[in-house]
């Protein structure tokens, strides 16, 4: 195997290994605007959408998928440098139950907002605040699929690259436009861009499936326990309601984003078909 | 506060600790038929789904919520035996990372498959199999939230009871029908009862919005990494697809679940305004 010619790390006082560790930490990340990805999934997903890799670690022992092998070998003959961790290091170091032995460092890739055009039907999230780092994941790897056209995260603790949010992303992080910025910049974004603000709550007066989605349209969703802040439901064009059964009151925060977002996405197919 | 007059337990060795220790694992669970619930909002939906409450425990060094107190006292009073623990031991318990300080015991409540009868415009959900605990307990919130008339676990691993699952319900676990069978008993049912079973693939050939749910239907769910089995995807009747974009080959599992049961009730609002 090629990248046998990686050099060893095999002591956790490595600056290597302690780089790693420190990704794992929102203030690594923070400082070094670089994060963590793991398996193999992810990392040709990453490849797949050019994403900056500055890194790989592998950890040979465990790394026997042939396409991982050979994915690991394309990513050394392109120069990427990379290290071999030892299989103790990378126990350490992994999220995975059963670890895939291949791993990367990437550098975090944030459109500057003024660089963001909404298109005439484009479709986005923002994300005020979310607790779980899988959640968050979950959300984004939902956005994906429905075809958003970017993400935005309204608050600074709210990380995309934690390793538990990449990790549930499964790999749908690598093909976002993702935009840092305050709630009252992405409000003045919006109204700037002619997108529409969509707020859900339990006391939203409109059923969210009577409204016609055919503008451009930004889906706000806020944190699991306490919902969207005051400040956001206000500054919404329309705050819809998920109608619910039972004494449900909520619904976990990926799931209501989801059934949201397909519903404007589904939609807007059957206007264009119509 | 009432409840002060629960005896106390502080021996790891006591048997009614051993009793809540045994009931995390699975064994334990399927052995005495009984299963812990914990928190505040559980309990309180508990009482008001007449839940088969066998006990409770107490932390009275953390249970300061008035309501808590409250309805630690009301089990009381009603003669519902109980127990404070120690607070190392109930620390040791609890998955809550901030613990409420109120627990309960409660027998399982499993509806025989012959008692299950499909009413004309009934939603039901069979869960073939989900992997993670979390995942399978905000299903089961989701189905209650969409108003589904009952839920199948169409296999002995997959453990509503297991209290990472029972946690993620949010409460939702107390109104649900619960029925365990197997595919083919479930598959039988659904015949018998003229319950069309819906199951949603990649490989599926409709896109989900353009079937129109107006009759008894059952969304079967299935792994996480596997999706449905081959036997399952033959005997649905409607196999239907999420269409997705990017590279996107898949959501999660409880957010496919409630982007098609959310369909299929809002549609038959509509047809039930038209």
């Amino acid at each position: 195997m090629d990248e046998k010619r990686y050099p060893v790390v095999s002591s956790p006082r490595d600056p290597r290994f302690l780089t790693l560790r420190s990704l794992q930490t929102h203030q690594g990340r923070s400082r070094t605007k670089l994060f963590i990805i793991e398996g193999i999934r992810h990392l040709a997903r990453a490849v797949e959408h050019c994403a900056p890799i500055e890194s790989v670690f592998l950890d040979p022992s465990v790394l026997s998928n042939p396409f991982g092998q050979k994915l690991a070998r394309r990513l050394r003959q392109h120069g990427v440098p990379g290290f071999r961790l030892s299989h103790e290091l990378y126990r350490e170091l992994t999220l995975a139950t059963e670890p895939q032995g291949i791993g990367a460092v990437l550098r975090q890739r944030w459109l500057p907002l003024e660089q963001v055009r909404a298109a005439r039907s484009s479709l986005w999230l923002a994300v005020e605040s979310i607790e779980s780092p899988g959640n968050l994941g979950t959300i984004i790897r939902t956005a994906e699929a429905a075809g958003v056209s970017g993400i935005f995260i309204l608050n600074p603790n709210c990380d995309p690259c934690d390793p538990a949010t990449v990790r549930a992303t499964m790999g749908s992080l690598f093909s976002q436009k993702l935009v840092r910025c305050s709630a009252m910049e992405f409000n003045r974004w919006a109204k700037s861009n002619a997108v529409s603000v969509v707020a859900s709550s339990p006391t939203g007066m409109m059923d969210y499936k009577s409204l016609s989605y055919r503008f451009p349209a930004a889906l706000v969703v806020g944190s699991e326990k306490h919902g969207l802040s005051d400040q956001l439901l206000e500054v919404a064009n329309f705050v819809v309601r998920i109608p619910m059964h039972g004494g449900c009151d909520s619904l976990n925060a990926a799931v209501a984003a989801g059934v949201l977002l397909f519903e404007i996405t589904g939609q807007r197919k059957e206007f264009a078909g119509s």
